[in-house]
């Protein structure tokens, strides 16, 4: 500490993250690459246990538990028949970015919505001003009548996005769209949390297009090369902010955390579910060790909207899941 | 759900999670083996910044910051002058098992201990009933007169330790080392949180030999051998846990969450740092950002147990950390 250092940049700090970015790259790109073959094994496996996904969606990390009201947990313990994430940017040995996820939920008819499939795709992009994130396109849920779970935030979601395209500009905001959707997000601060909202979830901050991250991509090449190439004297033009408050589209966002559900949904729930669903079972035997739920045979009081969510019992009044060594076919026992 | 499945037992998830584990070994070796070098180029750049590790630590996770208490930040504060991690069984190209770590904390003279170096080596080590984990020798810390921060239970945990290697066995309880550390688990009971006991801790059940887990490596792979061969009458006999009780070691534990310590140092702390680094910046130049501290001049009330830890503002007090752009020598700023 005594000695004088040389002063150090931020730029150079950033320099080393970039690296280490591209190291990541490469990592991510030869896991998808070893691992398909296994999670097609696992899908196959998976396919003969009745509930694995809904048991896997209950033991679900914070970022997603948070999101699941009572209702949604029954809409994923009597219809979630299938969870799947890709990489569609390095599918096939594409040399895309490794970030960029497709996450597909599949269902059994139901009450709810006429979809059998629901399909997120978030991209890895990078903005003008040198932001980088995941952003997403709302996906449409077309709902039965009465049963939207979202109160209409999904939809809105939707009509902003088509009108926004409409107008050739995807941060519009003098559009009856943005004014309609911005008070219902306004109306409903916080209050609606249902998991379904999360498939109307555009960006942290404002969406960011192929174009504009592509031509971004380029620029921070660019700079990068320039400074790989010693021009001690770099100006630090780096990416320019010019407009801080078109940046913020986070009026009109209807999910304030869907970075961190897709991440979640994609880095650890996916790549541990059979860990996850290993856990629920032996929750299962070991009711003591159950901490979750204090009153596993109170179905009653399930209505309080603070209590933790418990899928498993949900699913267990529908059928028991086999425990320990052999999952057969589901018992026909009748719902208690 | 109409079909009737082919069973699946859990054998099978086993063998499927065993391959994705390869992958994750293999990916861990190439991702040690690509970042090395970044991460040394990394340690040459930010040892010419002032406070760049107690600032790290003081963005740090909550497996963490629940473990840092205020005279923890103080130390680290002010004496903290590096962090690394390495992976001892894959250095140099060995084909060791990824996962087992090394973490070193470097601190300037000070009056807590004597020690200038503290290295917790974390082992992954299967036990002989099929348990895997990472396990730990306590590590000695000398402690300065009436400055032990653990209350003696370092020291307990080191002492039960050499008991046991004496007596030749792991586990043994008869030895009064056992009973003294047995004691002051019991009496600290969760109220001596310092950061400083993780270096006591041994195992989130029981310590693991290295015999022991080369023997339980080797069987587990000769199983899994004969399962992949397709003797489908494989027999269960997988690995027997003949005496429970042998299996839990905490009543003598210095430190419940040792493992989660571990991991959240080595995987996100250690890869993250520049961006904690950063975090911690950001919040120094926008005060209203700083959800953490409500008041950032009101230093006196710093004593409260429930307060948030603010590593920054102790180190403020001693030296302003540059923000932005450029981070020259400390400025000699008087202690507040």
């Amino acid at each position: 500490m005594s000695e004088e250092p040389t002063p150090i940049s931020y730029e150079d700090l950033a320099e080393i993250e970039d690296a280490f970015a591209e190291v990541d790259d490469e990592i991510m790109r030869r896991q998808y690459e070893l691992s398909s073959s296994l999670y097609a094994r696992r899908a196959e496996a998976v396919a003969k246990i009745p509930n694995f996904w809904p048991l896997v969606v209950e033991q679900a990390p914070m970022e997603i538990e948070d999101y699941i009201t009572h209702e949604d947990s029954a809409v994923f313990a009597e219809h979630l028949i299938n969870l799947s994430v890709s990489r569609p940017e390095i599918e096939n040995g594409k040399k895309g970015n490794p970030r960029s996820v497709e996450i597909r939920m599949e269902f059994s008819a139901n009450e709810y919505f006429e979809d059998t499939t629901l399909v997120k795709r978030c991209w890895y992009r990078r903005a003008n001003d040198g932001w980088t994130g995941l952003v997403s396109e709302p996906v449409k849920i077309h709902w039965k009548k009465s049963k939207d779970l979202t109160d209409g935030l999904t939809d809105a979601a939707v009509a902003l996005w088509i009108a926004r395209e409409k107008a050739g500009d995807a941060t519009a905001t003098a559009l009856p769209e943005y004014k309609a959707l911005e008070k219902k997000v306004e109306n409903w601060n916080g209050s609606n949390t249902s998991f379904f909202t999360w498939f109307g979830w555009v960006s942290g901050r404002r969406y960011v297009s192929l174009e504009e991250s592509e031509k971004a991509n380029a620029e921070h090449a660019t700079r990068k090369e320039a400074r790989k190439s010693g021009s001690k004297s770099r100006t630090d033009d780096a990416e320019d902010t010019e407009d801080a408050e078109a940046e913020d589209d986070s009026a009109v966002e209807v999910h304030q955390q869907g970075e961190e559900v897709a991440a979640s949904l994609a880095e650890d729930v996916w790549p541990n579910a059979i860990k996850f669903f290993t856990q629920a079972q032996e929750l299962d035997d070991d009711p003591e060790a159950d901490f979750e739920d204090s009153d596993l045979d109170g179905e009653d009081d399930q209505d309080g909207d603070d209590q933790p969510i418990d899928i498993r019992s949900l699913v267990q009044g529908k059928e028991k899941v086999r425990t320990r060594d052999s999952f057969g076919p589901p018992s026909k026992k009748q719902k208690k």
